[in-house]
């Protein structure tokens, strides 16, 4: 531990530095004027890995972005992890939100601010630099090898073919992965549940141009009124999903696990004060933190239609889009779940109206065990370098890839992630502390070396 | 006649050449950007006048964008005509749906195409070019002024005052107005209903910023989600406006006048084919026509939250806005239902939220009277010119400055409209038929002559 400790001292300026260089390159995977930042993003992450001591490393094409792939093979003998990321960020929007520019990374109260801070260029690099570490320090004793993809953010499309394609290339015995959060920094967790993904785009359609409102209003079918009521009757009164069955392949969880849950420390209060809000919107019968760790939920991601600029132009629009999104439990099928939607809402189509939707991505939920080594290895990592014994928790958001993982490697992968929910990750101002950041390098080489021990 | 429709003939390349002048001046009130368009094009309007025999012309300044007003004094003795029109114009977005673009002016399939070629500066030229007509043939028989001005597409915000300050300048008989619609070339008819207006911008809150919607979603209130709901209930099954007192001031109107109402030419397949909609949506137990001009409506003109842009974020936003307008009959007030609105939105807001209202705009319905000299001369000028004797209606529009006129000026407006429900004002391919143009300009002329006789 002295030896980690020391190295991450050492060397504290230069890990921020070229973490700084990887996260000014723009590298947003759903804008098509970032293609060659995607590039430029993925040969710096090859780069990396050589510079940090893998025996190869090569940027490897796919049907999309590409996956940079990289190894250290030690002995053939010893254990394998598979470490995965992904070089992609999410989109900017709003951007006069911003205190300070997205990709121009800054310092401000202890924390890295920036697009892709935490999300995934932050945590992915934390292992980059650990692996580093343990070759400089001598003291890797797993096989490693890397797969860092640069489609996270737009549903990884390629990333399963890929994975087909290279089975033999990524045997391992874990996949490891920092993408998630931890409770806070004096409380860690390990995330033990994802939810999965259904993303969905729909346009209703009323006439076939825009129309003066006084000359048509009240006679012809307004397309954002209707889409209103159309997304209003997704959710009844009590906030639960309206869709025909949504639900029938829910598991009800049991109330001796409900009870485990509600021993996680949360105060409502702080999370109601640190988002500004008065009360907390959910499904009647459920907790905070059941609304989002074992239950679905239904969100509109974006809506728009007709005149949104400044001043007042009286029109009735011609057609009125929304995005709307499905967390789903794992075991909900996203392809089942999208079917659902699509048939429903061209069902519910009001009269007046041409209803499309198109499915935009998804993946399936997953959990993780909490008695098999990695976790085991996770665990003891973490109660080393923070002092506490992480809690496992179930998360709200979404890995979609990590079950294709497992349904196509047959690996298991490991959450170890080192955000916080207050990074703000996918909103203005992302940010990592540097505490999470210098700590995740230093708990990263406990995992490889307890991971080591597990499987003995 | 003759000699209008030789003059006319002579002159028609010029007269097209300078509205196309007019056009290409991107006069949008609504847009900061386009402020000193404005003054160009009221410029213009001035050269014009005084061009086409005005005595006197300027450019007026007032809170807002200048009114041009013109004279010409033919004989204290003689009646007075006070053309009203406006030289400002809508935005133009969505752009990618004109086919040609909005402010170069295209003749296709023998209409103008371009952001007012109808509303208003196709309509408004017209008085110009048959006050230049009756100047060149000597049959001007009444005094004219103009008042054109360039704030009527952002709700006329300083034309009332203008008014109050200039009671003397603009005494007159009749304010005589070319912003509406005729049913159809062989059906001419005269606008004697507009309906009222009150606009209005919400904004609904939810956390303090944008969230991850896998970590949030379920827990925390979606302002879009919510938006929908509120939208979604000011309006019930039978599309009746749920807002209390909403219909308190709404006059019924006769079985009688409806039956009057049921004759004009209408015929619901040929509007359902125009706007390719399957079915018209609104009021239950009204007819089309009786939607839009009897009845008040409520139509979502924007709305806007979330990401909008290619691809997926998920994101739950933490703010989603709409602008939303109503249409009143005569006898509702503007200001009140702006109460009533603000204060209904406001008390439906759910937990979760903090909702802001703020009114943009409003106005007043207004009713011509059918036996009144004015709308004789104007009914006589269409047969004489048209062939056929206009049919009055009601239209779903609004001119929320025309009640202010009666208040404040005590004159009576006449709304003889040249243009067509096919025009597409304010939308994108706005047009105008160039028989509509140079008919009105031939129409315009007779008026003059009867309105003298009329009021003998």
């Amino acid at each position: 531990m002295e030896t980690i400790k020391n190295y991450v001292e050492e060397n504290r300026k230069r890990f921020l530095d070229e973490l700084f260089d990887l996260i000014r390159i723009p590298s947003i995977s759903a804008k098509v004027e970032n293609e060659d930042d995607m590039y430029t993003t993925a040969a710096f992450i090859k780069d990396a890995l050589i510079e940090a001591g893998a025996d190869h490393a090569e940027v490897k094409e796919t049907s999309g972005f590409p996956v940079v792939y990289g190894h250290k093979i030690v002995d053939e003998a010893l254990p394998t992890v598979l470490v995965y990321g992904h070089y992609d960020v999410q989109p900017v929007e709003p951007l006069d939100l911003w205190e300070s520019p997205p990709f121009e990374p800054e310092i401000r109260d202890g924390k890295i601010y920036a697009r892709g801070a935490d999300d995934d260029k932050g945590q992915l690099y934390m292992h980059v630099k650990a692996f580093e570490l343990m070759n400089r320090t001598g003291s890797l004793n797993c096989n490693v090898k890397f797969m860092i993809e640069g489609e996270e953010e737009i549903g990884s499309p390629s990333l399963k073919e890929f994975c087909q394609k290279n089975k033999d290339l990524l045997k391992a015995d874990v996949i490891l992965i920092s993408d998630t959060t931890m409770i806070s920094q004096d409380i860690p967790s390990i995330t033990v549940g994802l939810r999965g993904l259904s993303f969905l785009e729909v346009e209703v359609t009323g006439p076939n141009r825009d129309l003066h409102s006084g000359l048509y209003g009240g006679a012809v079918g307004n397309p954002a009124n209707l889409l209103a009521k159309m997304i209003a009757s997704l959710t009844d009164e009590n906030n639960h999903i309206t869709i025909p069955g949504f639900y029938d392949d829910v598991m009800e969880v049991s109330d001796g696990e409900r009870a485990e849950m509600a021993k996680a420390p949360f105060s409502l209060d702080d999370y109601k004060q640190a988002l500004d809000i008065n009360e907390v919107v959910g499904e009647k019968g459920f907790a905070t933190n059941e609304r989002t760790g074992i239950r679905p939920s239904l969100d509109v991601n974006g809506i728009w239609s007709g005149y949104t600029g400044e001043g007042a132009k009286t029109v009735l629009p011609s057609k009125a889009h929304a995005k709307i999104s499905m967390r789903l439990v794992p075991n909900q099928d996203s392809k089942k779940i999208d079917e659902l939607f699509i048939n429903h809402f061209r069902r519910i189509a009001p009269e007046g109206t041409k209803v499309e939707v198109k499915s935009l991505h998804g993946g399936q939920g997953y959990g993780t065990p909490v008695d098999f080594p990695a976790y085991r290895a996770a665990s003891r990592a973490i109660e080393v370098s923070f002092g506490k014994q992480p809690i496992p928790v179930r998360s709200g958001g979404s890995i979609p890839i990590v079950s294709d993982f497992e349904e196509v490697l047959g690996i298991k992968s490991i959450l170890m992630g080192f955000g916080l929910d207050s990074d703000a990750i996918h909103s203005p101002n992302e940010n990592y502390p540097l505490f999470n950041f210098y700590k995740g390098i230093e708990t990263i080489p406990l995992f490889y070396r307890f991971f080591a021990e597990e499987m003995k």
